[in-house]
């Protein structure tokens, strides 16, 4: 079982998960319906972070919440005891047992907030730090470079927003997504042609906003983990206000650009990056107009809805990200220097 | 007046607003003390959305304060409606002038929220929507790379929160910070000595954490705009949690390491990056610990307690990322592709 493996399983993992958390999840939605929760903190630490930042905008959006994203050295070094009475507050890890997270929803829980755990491992000091948990169902993760538990987190963060505030399209969408994560997967053959065409790169930036720009950063980070390329992700607002002066000709340029309330306003900044600036362009994207304007892109399936996309996104970006690897010669499985389980405190 | 002339220019521009703002500031705490504050939301872009960062970890430390960043594009992009009656939402500008913060502003001001801008603009529409302004008293920043706004922001920032929760020690140390801040400017012959050195470099990594996190941030921002170096920025823990795969020897890193709580654990990411994977270390500190392990450092004047330090520490980043620019044959008044005001939506 090798990161490639795990790439491939994700939409049977995501089946199982839909399949059998559904009634937990409820249950969940339920506590946080009974509760006056006008705040969500995040805590979570690499990949996990990614999906902390999809749980950005879908509680905004969708439920008008604000959401904090923790910053575990205030607690765990400075020794800080923020007020959180009334919010949820909510740790992701895989492993669970990073203690920086395990002690700010541990500190959460002591200062009266209700407190959730979503990890794939419900045995973990995480799991039992947290009043509440969503199991991630998704078997063990061996590769080092997490994807199949950022879809599933992705998955937990989405079925728990509609178990909250149900639609019935919407549940449908998720429903099918088993379905579109499988087509999702045919974009292999244009990952590995758009990747042996770049293997030479040290470095690029990776764009996107809104709902994808989760996707952004977490694709930064497998390139960083998978094929060791200088990966810096921006949203397409951030990236204005500065580090657009980075881009020279033949600067390779990855987006995730999908149609959308956003696409408008990232599609005229990639326009601008390769006319005026003379950037390459690859396009994660479902949109006609950015094949058009992309020198390659790598194919989304139809038909998601905008604030689902995400969980289906990352896909071709992964399939990029591991042929890449092996593109420029390098182990995907073994990425110098990682372990699986990271203990920051 | 250039970059240059606005770095010398900051001991002057700190003595002024501490001189002359400091009963606006008085006032602005006031009337955050007399509400139920539970929550900041800080809006911003760019430099200043470093600042922002900076907000995270002093309204959390000396506050008990969560801190969310606000992700404008769920208001401008998505329509989204956050509950902020409790919450205090600072817009940070130094123009007053991108949109999608003057909105979050405007929409958190309609929706019940304690309202504040830290602009350098103060006629600025940012400073209209706010119900209350810090006026930044920076005097014109003409040079594309914000610098001395940045120290003003932070100055800012800490002088509201001594101004909410007193403390006479750290109070004189504020004081005293524009003769800090000049004996900081010192580090420019070994800035541009380091920068000489590392003329070559295209990209890096920019290591920090806790309060000092803002300053790696800022720092890599730095070194995108004015020497078009890919300058990643990380916090330790989350480096280890994937991007520490991608150093090899002679690898650039540039660490932001002054003494504090975070200390120990930053030090002992740097020495495994020197020992076991050849890092190139440039360092920005005040501990001679840290000294002996970088192969170059930037020294930071001594005696500036922990949470001020970010005030003093960006001095000596800001000129390495100016000489390098020298150094490398470019113009660091003129970054491709910038304007001085960035308009985003």
């Amino acid at each position: 079982m090798g990161v490639r493996d795990e790439i491939l399983e994700q939409p049977a993992s995501a089946r199982r998960f839909l399949e059998d958390e559904a009634s937990a999840i409820e249950r969940v939605a339920e506590e946080i319906r009974a509760r006056s929760i006008d705040l969500v903190v995040v805590a979570a630490r690499g990949t996990s972070d990614h999906a902390a930042v999809y749980a950005q905008y879908v509680f905004a959006v969708r439920h008008g919440l604000p959401v904090a994203l923790a910053t575990p050295s205030a607690v765990t070094q400075y020794g800080a005891q923020p007020r959180v009475e009334r919010a949820l507050v909510v740790g992701i890890s895989q492993s669970g047992r990073s203690p920086d997270i395990v002690a700010v929803v541990a500190a959460a829980r002591r200062g009266g907030a209700l407190t959730l755990a979503l990890t794939n491992e419900p045995g973990s000091p995480l799991a039992t730090a947290a009043e509440l948990l969503i199991d991630l169902l998704a078997g063990p993760e061996r590769a080092v470079a997490a994807t199949k538990t950022y879809v599933a987190e992705l998955l937990a963060l989405a079925g728990l927003s509609l178990a909250i505030r149900p639609d019935g399209a919407d549940e449908r969408a998720l429903e099918r997504l088993p379905e579109t994560l499988a087509a999702a997967l045919e974009a292999e053959p244009a990952a590995q042609g758009a990747a042996t065409r770049r293997r030479e790169m040290t470095r690029c930036v990776v764009l996107g906003r809104g709902f994808e720009y989760a996707t952004a950063r977490e694709w930064g980070l497998k390139m960083k983990e998978l094929a060791l390329v200088l990966a810096d992700p921006y949203s397409s607002a951030d990236f204005r206000h500065g580090p657009v002066a980075l881009i020279e000709p033949g600067f390779p340029v990855l987006a995730v650009a999908t149609s959308g309330a956003v696409l408008p306003d990232v599609r005229e900044l990639l326009q601008r990056l390769r006319d005026e600036q003379g950037a390459d362009l690859l396009a994660v994207t479902d949109d006609p107009s950015v094949v058009s304007l992309a020198a390659d892109h790598l194919p989304v399936p139809p038909g998601v809805p905008e604030w689902l996309r995400p969980i289906v996104s990352i896909v071709p970006a992964q399939l990029f990200s591991y042929h890449l690897a092996l593109a420029r010669g390098l182990d995907p499985e073994s990425p110098r220097g990682l372990g699986k389980v990271t203990l920051t405190r």
